[in-house]
């Protein structure tokens, strides 16, 4: 059993909030802090928290609680990592880490100074549908990977904090793109060195000064490509899908939007609600149980079980400063109109690794082009003389 | 917290387990009972269980047990529920509850008579999919409900015994029926009673006694019509769909092969092994969570906290006996070839319902027929006089 | 080059005329019969025919008129099938082909007493998807068709006269079932006597005398199910989609409503108007070439090729027949709440089939009721004892 | 009537022959010429054409040749074109038009001044989902445009020839990238200048000198984003997508893998033979008529009716030459590694536009960031104040 400190009453609070107290979980809050007392109140009500504050320290501090989760505005993580560093006490995070890297960096060295547990909230990495494909993935199924793209994009956040490029430290690349890193990047192996990154990014819609809309292609040392798309200006809903391809096979997923569910309903059969869809009638796409498609209960689920046998959980502060050093270089890379090489001063993986060779080997004196299933049904082989270059068609029964 | 003892390691009773004991649950399983030794002390083994039996009445008897989980053949139901009754204990059944209503029947009068909390585990109306969709149906999302139809088929059960006449009581009707009929009762409403039943069932591929493939209509009293689809014969995997028309809307949703993830392997990547589908490479369709996309953690999740309250759960007994009763007619029908009332002895919902008018007024003279708009953007009326009977067109602005 | 005599203006005149003259065909039509002048008029504008005119006879009369095309409501079919009988010319009809099997009959009898060349319009087994589809089937991918099913469901015809039961003959039985029947009948083969058929069908939400919704099965004589779902009263747009099962495979069709075309729209942007959706806004989903995907093209190519060749066109009057009969049966059975046999004067298929055997030998002693692969990996067997009936599991590697 | 000579009897050369004289058309193809004899006689047979020659020269200049049709490698293109100039004969080329910008300019250059007409033949912009999509962002349906992508991946091309790069002229990029510019172009508008591109391309799999796999961005004047992604590597078949992004909604379009087709097969069934897909079992995808989803039939009718009008069909020798200088901005883009400028020596679009405002006004004083419904169903307004910045929410109802 784990007693948490929320600090944050806000969206991603309440979210956390509804997965950590769901199902016949043995964990609870135990203290809530919220900057303004009536939403921190609201809150301790809520999910029968028997502490509420408008102090982060007495949150943090007071003795019943084994772990801290981080629900705050991305420009309060630092000062209130720092503050679980001074009272030893375990710590978990909201996406992104930092702001950037330099943030990140700091945050990940004071925890691993201070030796408490630390997790990193990247919930899309735990979705049911992200884990088993990355399993599949592990094993094989695809072969060798060599391009994962990851695209989340919806009408922008609800919160107004976001918009405000002091607070949140960017716009959609930092909001939506840390997903799509970390996504893509565990797919093509979390110890293969992220080497450069080229992005695109404007702000198209939004009168704001971050941008609303960007693209992104990360490089990795063994060749392989992630690819961010990403977006506050998207009209339909919350589009959430991620690509993976291999040199075996491919996986398409789809989180949010066309998940088996579709529902039509003309709006005047009574006082209906729909969540998250841009309208109450028409064509909705609903997701059944939102708190376990989108990760939450198996994030919290390795991040207490880590913590209990005194392990990191998949996802932790180093991660988090990964991811925040590509998206440095994402932004750098949007204004010099260059690739930028990913600056990681701390690296834990693979180094020195380099392409796969693409010179597969039919015969001694060929390579293998192409094997492909004729249409009146005999194998074709295209081939490619080793020291000629000449290609070659041959049919074989 | 809750401390279970499970009866049957099969297939079923694994899967229970897995849930039961998933996530960051504070429930337990405390006793296994199986009727083979190396299979209950397997079973104990995988699931940190204390105790394990090869009597049944031990594993129920036991002090430290708050509630029994039956996951037997369907011929045993009957006498795991009277031990419990005996014993005083808590029950909850695997489906279909009994062969036939009047097995359903004596331990619905059984539970009711010792008192004991009874729950009828019918994974299926707990799905998130499901939940959700039946939410929207309560709001009227759709209207009034015309017609629900649940559509169960895969290539066969696993266990040896569903195949087998005289222990599992019948066929796919019983098997796969009983998830169908619930749910479509659940759509038009529980409370309403369901008159009779009209059933095609055939023996079409398998070399067995029961049927392996079957369709059915359920009548109900205020005019809406259920109808399952089930069979034994499909190929392709687990196919599980349901879809609900009414007035103003419509739902569809598929539970198992088209849940937005799609993965095309050539198998020649690893070792891979694809769970429930037909090979393992081409393109495939995993589900995600699969414990939680077929309602297990949501169903015990009702299951304990109605224990906790002292009140009812979603399912109990008496859903079990109305489904078996529904289901005993379709066998009767699929034999008489007739429309077959639905024999209820026990009846809890309303009763004396009619249809409702299909007479919509349009104005004092007129019925309203349909408004539609057309290609050109202008609204059409067409409307049929109450005396005359005259059907004439009508364009709007 | 074939020129055309058209009768009939309306919605389904325009779609034929719009299918006819579309591509670079080389096809016309040169005159057009309408009852009123106006629409007659606007026809022969439309289609830049020659001649127009508001008395049938003299269309089809006409010297430059090389066939008919029907496109009339379905009591007048009968009175102009006569008259190109009259006059010796090719003629083909729109769907259904009678009111019931009586009409249909004469005017089969009819058309083959003058020698003239006859064509059924049913579209939908000329759609791209089924003429792919049933091909696969012809060629044995599904193995032995055990169930086809198919769906047409929509808000209800545009046409006035549909809802009129004395002009129309019934409601969306005879409307959409004609359709439906003909696909499912194509699937099991349309030299499979289909010998009798259970039947559902309600009134429920139109203020109409005929039927709008319905539900039926239809038994074939080789033990195969034919299905139709089919209603007016559906929301949501044209649902239209058909399934195939077999021993060894199955086939998912959807013809409209999802064929890999999303579009979501707020409906700020201008003047768009969406066609054949309830709505101009939110999510749609329209069809990229309605014509060819309902099958009208390749449903005239065929006629058309047929008339030239001097041979008969895949469906003929004599399909139109079989159709009513079986819907006669359906109509009658819906009331007499029994299966109906179906009364087929003229068969001009196999007969004395009967249902294939579901004994398959695994070895001499045994059937084989399973084989699958388990989750492990390995090959599991369920047997059953050809004289004890036993069933036994057996696993191999 | 059109009278085609046809150059090349390969792939490409049937499947436009397979169009043009497919259903009830009055077109005909009446000299094919082949660099092999065998070829070329093969062809003639197959498509009852009376002429068929070795010499190029002989098919265009044949006096019963209304027009060229030159479905050659790559490399052939220019001398083909140069020889219908020089016959004044009308020609019409496959894509991509050439090799790079200075061949397309040199056969632009070479039509306009021999005054013939010239079709280019981007099939892809004529499917039918193209069309109607295409269609709707014309009339508003989206808003404003702000990205479009379309993908085009699959295991690489039949013929031997694509894969040497002398032929060819490079890879997937100019293979593929050129279905993909021209998609893309056609939904941000033909009239906006495309000014830079930005470019990712590898040889990841195969044994070649050119690209497998490469990624595209190209910047339009109105700050509109174009994006491709082609490969030769992909597994699982053809996978052909685009989506749109406008500022009042999105489209999605599939026009291979999913189209509302769905087929098992276990394979063992007969000696059915799937098309395009990488195995013969398991889940399959057929598409319905492959030419018309394609785009083939539509083509040709654009190019043949604009023939017979005298004017220009909707894609010419121009768009080639557009969509050549593009993808060679994206080849030194891909080696450069930095934004590289679209040399455009001939431009006909509009000039001098710039990016449209995002400072949409709310009132006086504010900007509007967002207008969103909450869950429980008030609206909520997200403003930014237009002197202090200053980001503000507000509850209507």
């Amino acid at each position: 059993m784990q007693r948490i400190a929320m600090l944050g009453s806000g969206f991603i609070g309440r979210f956390y909030a509804d997965s950590l107290q769901g199902y016949r979980s043995r964990d609870t809050i135990v203290s809530i802090y919220s900057r303004r007392e009536e939403s921190a109140r609201k809150f301790a009500e809520d999910y029968q928290c028997h502490h509420y504050t408008t102090v982060m320290e007495e949150a943090i501090a007071r003795e019943d609680v084994d772990i801290v989760c981080i629900a705050l505005p991305n420009n309060l993580h630092e000062a209130a990592v720092l503050l679980c560093c001074k009272h030893k006490k375990a710590v978990m995070t909201t996406k992104p880490l930092g702001r950037n890297a330099a943030e990140a960096k700091r945050m990940l060295e004071a925890v691993e100074a201070a030796g408490i547990f630390n997790g990193y909230l990247e919930d899309l990495v735990y979705t049911p549908k992200f884990i088993k494909a990355n399993q599949s993935v592990q094993e094989g199924a695809l072969g060798r990977i060599l391009w994962a793209k990851s695209r989340e994009t919806h009408p922008g956040p609800h919160s107004e904090w976001f918009w405000d490029i002091e607070q949140a430290g960017g716009g959609c690349i930092l909001d939506l793109g840390c997903h799509c890193v970390e996504i893509t990047r565990s797919y093509i192996g979390k110890d293969i060195k992220p080497v450069e990154v080229m992005c695109w990014a404007d702000t198209q819609v939004k009168p704001i000064d971050a941008e609303d809309h960007a693209i992104g292609l990360v490089k990795y040392e063994n060749g392989a490509i992630g690819q961010f798309e990403v977006s506050w200006t998207f009209r339909g809903g919350l589009d959430l899908r991620d690509e993976v391809m291999g040199t075996e096979g491919t996986i398409w997923i789809n989180s949010f939007l066309r998940t088996g569910f579709d529902m039509f309903t003309t709006g005047k059969g009574g006082d209906y609600i729909a969540e998250k869809a841009e309208s109450n009638s028409g064509w909705l796409f609903p997701v059944g149980d939102e708190l376990n498609e989108l990760g939450y209960n198996h994030m919290f689920m390795d991040m207490f079980n880590a913590l209990e046998k005194g392990v990191a959980p998949k996802e932790t502060f180093y991660d988090g400063y990964v991811v925040n050093a590509i998206l440095d270089a994402a932004y750098k890379s949007a204004k010099s109109k260059i690739w930028e090489p990913v600056q990681l001063d701390i690296w834990r993986g693979q180094t020195g690794l380099s392409k796969e060779s693409h010179l597969v080997s039919y015969d001694q004196d060929h390579y293998l082009v192409k094997e492909e299933m004729t249409h009146y049904g005999a194998k074709k082989l295209i081939l490619k003389h080793k020291t000629t270059g000449k290609i070659t068609e041959q049919l074989l029964n």
